[in-house]
């Protein structure tokens, strides 16, 4: 820690190696998260195992409304490990949380014999201060609401994949994995109370996201096959590969219900971000209190389908 | 984590399954920490990992003044890991929290493939309220401050290691693994400004401790052998396997600076607490801003060897 990581991490708190970090707290909400990262291979097109831990943990605090104020960094790194490939990983951990208006204000390092681990897994928390007169959770979604995805999807997934596994597509699939704090954010402070519900379609998916989301709102969606954007390139290797783009991890874009009227607003200031250019309208939330919530995808033939919530992990160990 | 998991921690944040929990900013400072578990066995005399997670976090929280707001808990598990084994973490580290007044507000789990971990990983993030007019670091130590631990050192290294080298000892030695809010956070109502450093000699023990505490204050420090209490089966445990039980780890004991005049009143708020029944003053802050920062230990001859920080891991895995 001292060596490797203090360097590259600049953080005051940290410096002092103290058990804990002291913060100001701020004031109102607090939101608090944790995630894993356990991803194979570390290193992959368009990212790292360090910036997918930083973004996660960012992201899972702005689809709740939340600027990030402060994250942990846990790693367990097997007996072994490069230290080059420590340095690689603490210099991106550190230059994605800048990225993200945010620092590593805690950390905690185990060293496990060879063979107890897969080289690193990381875990990073994080503490977010929820912005005032934001109140985003599934209990918010309305029937019209319109429901957008900030970008192509699929990428991560795809990306790590054809790493591990060998495969070249025509043109690479890159990682979309990015913080998105500076893109949700905003939307808050120009409609507060117009932003319903966010969620960030990481493990399953946008499939997994409608799927929970429907659940807790007791919800009716649908959205439509051809509006929901995925790159040819992604397209071509879920082909395949006998997978659904639809349930297949991202990690840098966010779904979005947002009241009607709110609609064209938010896609212009999304479309504004250089993170958002490709943000387009996907479908609506129905009806609520229904027995039997539901995602409907609308093919491009203008048939109906069940969109399923994906079964276990049909891509282990992607993020 | 719905199965397992939630039914023990009867979380209402938690049972919303959201990506971030939202809490209450508690007013003023806030304290943040993380740590990762990897003890080998799981389950030893008197804990396991999950009180081990729980235990460690809240003690980092409060050796810094602050009482627990909320827990977070990352589990890296390997697949065929027996969900009965997974139960019997899931309600230790619920028991474990619930005894500790806190609660466990997010979490998250991977699975990693047969062989990339070993076992169960878990990881512990705290958020904390740091108590009003507590200033607790290492700076603040002062020339004739006493130095305080809060009982018997040794006895978790010992614990484990003897359950990991099925050794057995003449009477067993079980680990002392607790969460400390409830035993050290009163000493600051009591005494606020006059408690000035308190750490949780973990790994490497009251000798890390004490060099990390030093180093930092720029402080001298002395300690008597004969006053630092170490049960004879731990002592005989450690000459046995060629242990220093000043290097072993604690899970349940801290070590306090405070101001001589408070040194009195202190020692009796700490016996009086089933935690502290067997607290002792075992030596004191000699002097600040040399340039050489050192831990003298007094033998029982009335002879002084310097106490030097453990190098590398003696007992790797032991938390």
């Amino acid at each position: 820690m001292e060596k490797v990581f203090l360097p590259e991490f600049k953080s005051n708190e940290l410096a002092r190696l103290g058990d804990s970090a002291v913060l100001d707290a701020p004031t109102g909400r607090l939101a608090f998260t944790t995630d894993s990262y356990v991803v194979r291979p570390l290193f992959f097109r368009g990212g790292d195992i360090g910036r997918l831990a930083v973004s996660g943990t960012v992201n899972d605090l702005a689809v709740a409304g939340a600027e990030p104020v402060a994250l942990s960094l846990g790693l367990i790194v097997e007996e072994g490990f490069l230290i080059e490939d420590l340095r690689r990983v603490a210099r991106s951990v550190a230059s994605t949380a800048r990225e993200a208006g945010t620092r590593i204000a805690a950390a905690d390092t185990k060293v496990v014999e060879r063979g107890a681990a897969d080289g690193l897994f990381l875990n990073t928390s994080g503490v977010g201060r929820v912005r005032e007169g934001a109140d985003v959770r599934p209990e918010r979604v309305e029937p019209g609401d319109a429901i957008l995805v900030t970008g192509s999807l699929g990428d991560h997934g795809v990306a790590v994949l054809s790493e591990r596994e060998g495969i070249a597509f025509e043109s690479a699939v890159e990682s979309d994995v990015s913080p998105l704090a500076s893109l949700l954010l905003p939307l808050l402070d120009e409609s507060p109370g117009e932003i319903h519900m966010m969620r960030d379609p990481t493990r399953g998916g946008l499939a997994a996201a409608l799927n929970e989301i429907a659940a807790s709102a007791r919800a009716c969606v649908a959205v439509r096959e051809k509006d929901i954007p995925v790159r040819p390139a992604v397209r071509g290797a879920c082909d395949l590969l006998g997978l659904d783009p639809l349930t297949v991890a991202n990690e840098g874009k966010a779904v979005i219900f947002c009241a009607a009227s709110a609609a064209g607003r938010v896609l212009e200031q999304l479309r504004a971000h250089p993170l958002g250019r490709e943000t387009a309208v996907i479908g609506e939330a129905a009806s609520i209190d229904e027995d039997a919530p539901l995602v409907e995808v609308v093919t491009a033939l203008g048939t109906s389908r069940v969109l399923a919530m994906p079964y276990g992990e049909e891509l282990p160990r992607i993020c």
